[in-house]
């Protein structure tokens, strides 16, 4: 397997700006996130204060970032990244049934909004999961919960319809689409995931419905869980100026490292994780002809 | 006087994002600046990575900012700030002859190219000049210098030329326009300048030419002597994240910074700025009615 410079995760201003610079900067890079971009971003009605873009619809200001990519021959690569590994001189990044290996990161995933549901974190990887794709195979033929926080999550759970006989989906948004006929829609709120001898009960105001699996799948997850032993302060992952986070190689920007939520600074904070993470490859590429 | 509630100082690419930020939020601003917003930028031959325009002439990018700041009825205040001082709940700013009151400041003027000249420093004040708007009176009817580092100080040259018989002027860079008939243009790389009783020498590699006051005409001037107590680490402010100085009510953005000098790392510092700014505005306002 080769091995990027850079692996970039999320599709936002924040990484796409990364994206950009480091391309520019004749990195191999690899971008991870939504061919969409950000729904976030298109679903924007009117954006003030991108510079150079005066009140701008949000799906005009993806238009132009999209032009941008294609400009410089920069493809996206469709895969929920579900955990990334330090190995000590490179990370290797989960990315749906693939892994991937990269001597550096950019985590630009976002900032995970609300909390986990009670008892999700702790039957996280023992009945809970956050990929779909990863964790099909312990749920071959069994029946299984989808808690689908965005209408893209509807393919996770028509994937898994395809090897379970049966699959619940939740929806935590508004207007399903349509779903195979193995797949039930329940339009209850989810307040609850109850671990019972191995077995899940997903609880809603209305009643609980017991499964063998229950996957939770959001646009982002938190950052913490994301990378393990990478330092957070809450729901952001703890930088410094240079974007550089506690574990040497990890760069992050935009909303996941902070407030303020706003287009133009991720795209900012973009640039600089992609210059500490140059200025970082240089110096271990000097280190290595040194040693 | 009416009082601002925030004074951006600087138009490359963070202060007008400050500017935009701040006026969307309803604050109300001053951006004191060049009318032709940044020279770096305009004779940029290509920039690459301004998310959004792939492959921009400068020039194109700086119209994109233009239309920006049209669109919002943004206007520039083209006068060179010369000393911004603290002065507890407000900040003083002298701009030309004209001082200006805002209760925070945002500091966008980039970063000085190059060293002061040996001797600068000591006679700033006593011989030396950085603004010529401000100490014209104290030069009337005498010899001067002008050291100035771009063709916008011409200008200044030829206003100084109204008030004193003799000026002779260093232009530290090629290609000098039509200055009047009292100005001489001296093309030598000045050396130092040496206070001698209260007079001046102005010295170059090939002579030294004595007047009674020199004018050091620079793009930017270093933060530290444009702001007395401001905390710099060399040629940049000292600022945090959220891009607070050690000034409250001080905030700073762009290459006045730090690296990297880019344009969108500037434009993102610029909307930190302003929401900082903002935010502290908002916190001056409710102490206000709770004390």
């Amino acid at each position: 397997m080769s091995r990027y410079d850079i692996a970039i995760i999320g599709t936002g201003p924040g990484g796409l700006e990364a994206a950009i610079t480091a391309t520019i900067r004749n990195k191999k890079v690899i971008l991870l996130g939504s061919k969409d971009l950000s729904q976030k971003l298109s679903r924007a009605h009117e954006i003030q204060n991108f510079l150079g873009f005066p009140a701008v619809k949000g799906e005009d200001l993806a238009k132009a970032f999209q032009g941008h990519l294609d400009q410089l021959g920069i493809g996206i690569t469709d895969e929920r990244v579900s955990a990334v590994y330090a190995m000590g001189d490179y990370f290797a990044l989960q990315a749906g049934e693939e892994m991937i290996e990269a001597t550096t990161v950019i985590l630009a995933t976002g900032v995970v909004q609300g909390k986990p549901l009670p008892g999700e974190e702790e039957s996280l990887g023992h009945g809970v999961s956050y990929c779909a794709t990863c964790d099909a195979a312990l749920v071959r033929g069994k029946k299984v919960a989808v808690v689908g926080y965005s209408a893209k999550e509807e393919e996770e759970a028509a994937f898994l319809s395809e090897i379970c006989p049966e699959v619940l989906y939740f929806p935590m948004y508004k207007e399903v689409g349509q779903l195979p006929q193995n797949v039930t829609i329940l339009e209850e709120k989810v307040t609850a995931l109850e671990n019972q001898d191995g077995k899940m009960l997903v609880k809603t105001a209305e009643m609980g419905y017991p499964v063998e699996g229950v996957f939770v799948l959001r646009d982002a997850v938190a950052p913490g869980q994301l990378v393990p032993g990478l330092e957070t302060e809450g729901a952001h992952v703890k930088v410094n100026r240079k974007m550089e986070s506690n574990l040497p190689g990890l760069f992050a920007c935009g909303d996941i490292v902070g407030t303020p939520y706003q287009y133009i600074k991720a795209a900012g904070e973009g640039n600089i994780a992609a210059l500490s993470a140059v200025g970082y490859l240089d110096q271990l590429k000097r280190s290595a002809q040194n040693g």
